[in-house]
């Protein structure tokens, strides 16, 4: 699934190094990773990748960034393809929740090595963190404001409404809940429960 | 606060070892860390440290057994506690969220390393997941019996709660979300609302 985030990345040999890079740091971590076994998953030489990126960290930070305009493009194109608060909520959630299943590995690796990002590179994609997070919280508080969601703490149920679609990439897929499609569906009505939806 | 779940554990050179591996492991991860730094951190010899510990794979399942038997202690507490199955998941999924709030570099270790056990160790710690996840089954299953509760999927709402709880470890503390004991109130309401509770 790595192959539909990095699809789109030009020339040929930088996608198939950001995609080793992926196999690597999931395999056993980014620290334990080398560039060496990196240029050789994707059949090059450590000296033919310095051509694509300069070390390892940039590797980290190209997978991140990619990663997390991927997750933004698909909650925003949900927020606007759907209408009032309540049916915005369950798109964005859906959307957010089935891209960390179907990108379950690229996920782990993004938010588990975060704090492996260099200051720079972290600010980056924190960033994009907070304007996904911003588009949730603004829909809430809309429910909010038009009646139609009940929340005694905004940040706080908008933050546990996000992390519950972070970790779907740590447990995915589970026994009975093993396609994204099906994530989507009870994570959007769970959304709806936890803002206390009332339409 | 890795001490509250290591605390009893004795002698005191097999409890400093295996503090100084979860710092070891928080800071590069298990595949990354080395036995030498871990003896090194405990100020011992690796020599030293083969005496408690047969590996870099033995301190792993210790921090991981150690880490989900005191959960498992804090959950069976909450329920034993609680009468009725609204007031029991409140209280289970509240010690739950707050243990992983109080805890959470030794819950990111444990979880997020969980596959970098051998097939046995993570038999061993599988089987007290298992046992967590049927005392909250089993709660919300009664819940729906006696009308309190209503979901359309057991199994993937349970989950879901599960999953909310443990990722608690990633992002606490958060800026308006900082203490145990307020993820514990906002998480037990949480919980309640994802059942569809009508009490």
């Amino acid at each position: 699934m790595a192959d539909a985030v990095f699809s789109h990345l030009q020339p040929a040999a930088a996608r198939r190094l950001l995609l080793s890079a992926h196999d690597v740091f999931a395999a056993k971590g980014y620290h334990a990773a080398t560039t060496r076994e990196i240029a050789a998953g994707a059949g090059m030489s450590p000296a033919a990748m310095y051509i694509h990126y300069r070390s390892k960290q940039d590797l980290l930070f190209q997978l991140s960034l990619l990663g997390h305009e991927a997750c933004e493009t698909v909650v925003s194109t949900a927020l606007a393809q759907a209408r009032g608060p309540a049916e915005q909520l369950r798109a964005m959630i859906g959307a957010f929740a089935a891209w960390h299943a179907a990108n379950h590995t690229t996920a782990r690796i993004v938010q588990y090595e975060l704090t492996s990002l260099t200051r720079d590179n972290f600010e980056a994609v924190a960033s994009i963190r907070r304007r996904i997070d911003a588009q949730i919280s603004s829909v809430v508080e809309r429910g909010l404001a038009t009646g139609s969601f009940e929340v005694n703490d905004l940040p706080g149920t908008a933050l546990a409404v996000t992390s519950l679609c972070v970790d779907v990439a740590r447990w995915f897929p589970a026994a009975n809940l093993n396609s994204p499609h099906d994530v989507a569906v009870l994570y959007g009505d769970l959304a709806l429960r936890m803002v206390g939806c009332k339409d």
